[in-house]
């Protein structure tokens, strides 16, 4: 199946291509707006749709999977930052999430990705989830974005941007996303 | 001139309606959506594009100013919550936002009221601002709603919430953004 994969980062479609190594997946970088909500589902089923609505005239479409992928960020049981995350880093900054979290009383965050799929003639999105519980440290370690340096997945105990690139990515929120997709496609 | 003010809130119409007597002002409740971003403007202006296609069947909007509006609310120099306060109100709520201040190092906040209109034949958003610097304190005060209990206006000794309904109106970041407003259109 082709699988058209909107995304401007080109290490997550790297990602995607190796674990969906049954498929044709391309990588699209077109800008599509994100409304503003901490539910992940709801971003993503209006992207999905704004980028079916532009890509209605592309022929090939007719018989491709179009996917969208959104990262979330929860700190503790405090609800935040959620797919928020972004704003978190742009102003706060990696030291500001441990601050965060030390100020409502937690170490404890869960990396979230959250891909969804319009499949063709499927009206509704279709959610693939993959979480990784962890801890909140001090900023460590130069690879990796976004979270990466103050995150430590349960059982390890390198920060996400400690870890080199195959090792994050064997272990990742997404990778397990990815994994929870393929699954579905190889039954569907 | 004849104002469509879009928002769901009869208090904010009222308000509006008061400040801007020369002129015709109506409400649409009509749901648009709100795009993420830390910037007011930015927000606005996606939201009065969506407003101008969904009413250009509307004869009579060819007369008619379109307005938005947008709070946000600004703690510290944290650059947070900004238009994402209503999402810290969800979550963490009104202890929560004290709690974030004081993780910060700060008890200072910004309230800023940003209008957007788009007037016939012009194509971009002008813009009229109302801010007022105040302190957060833990809440206090049964009426208003979002940020009103945890805010003490510079210069007083109550909370938004605190105060009588006209107590607040009468100095408040909106009553400021609509006078700038009303000051234009009176110029204009």
């Amino acid at each position: 199946m082709r699988i058209i994969f909107i995304t401007g980062n080109k290490h997550k479609m790297e990602e995607a291509a190796a674990i969906l190594h049954d498929h044709d997946v391309e990588r699209l970088d077109i800008d599509l707006p994100e409304i503003q909500s901490l539910d992940p589902e709801e971003i993503i089923t209006q992207k999905l749709a704004v980028a079916r609505e532009r890509l209605k005239t592309d022929n090939d479409v007719r018989d491709t999977i179009i996917m969208v992928e959104d990262v979330s960020f929860w700190i503790g049981d405090t609800g935040l930052p959620g797919p928020l995350i972004k704003f978190f880093n742009q102003t706060i900054g990696r030291p500001g999430l441990v601050t965060f979290a030390h100020a409502f009383g937690t170490d404890k965050a869960r990396a979230l990705c959250c891909i969804g799929i319009l499949r063709p003639g499927v009206d509704t999105p279709e959610f693939f989830t993959g979480t990784i519980e962890g801890t909140v440290v001090p900023p460590r370690g130069e690879s990796g974005f976004g979270f990466d340096p103050v995150f430590i997945p349960d059982g390890h105990t390198k920060t996400y941007a400690e870890m080199l690139g195959d090792e994050k990515n064997a272990i990742s929120h997404r990778k397990r996303a990815l994994e929870a997709l393929e699954a579905f496609l190889e039954t569907g």
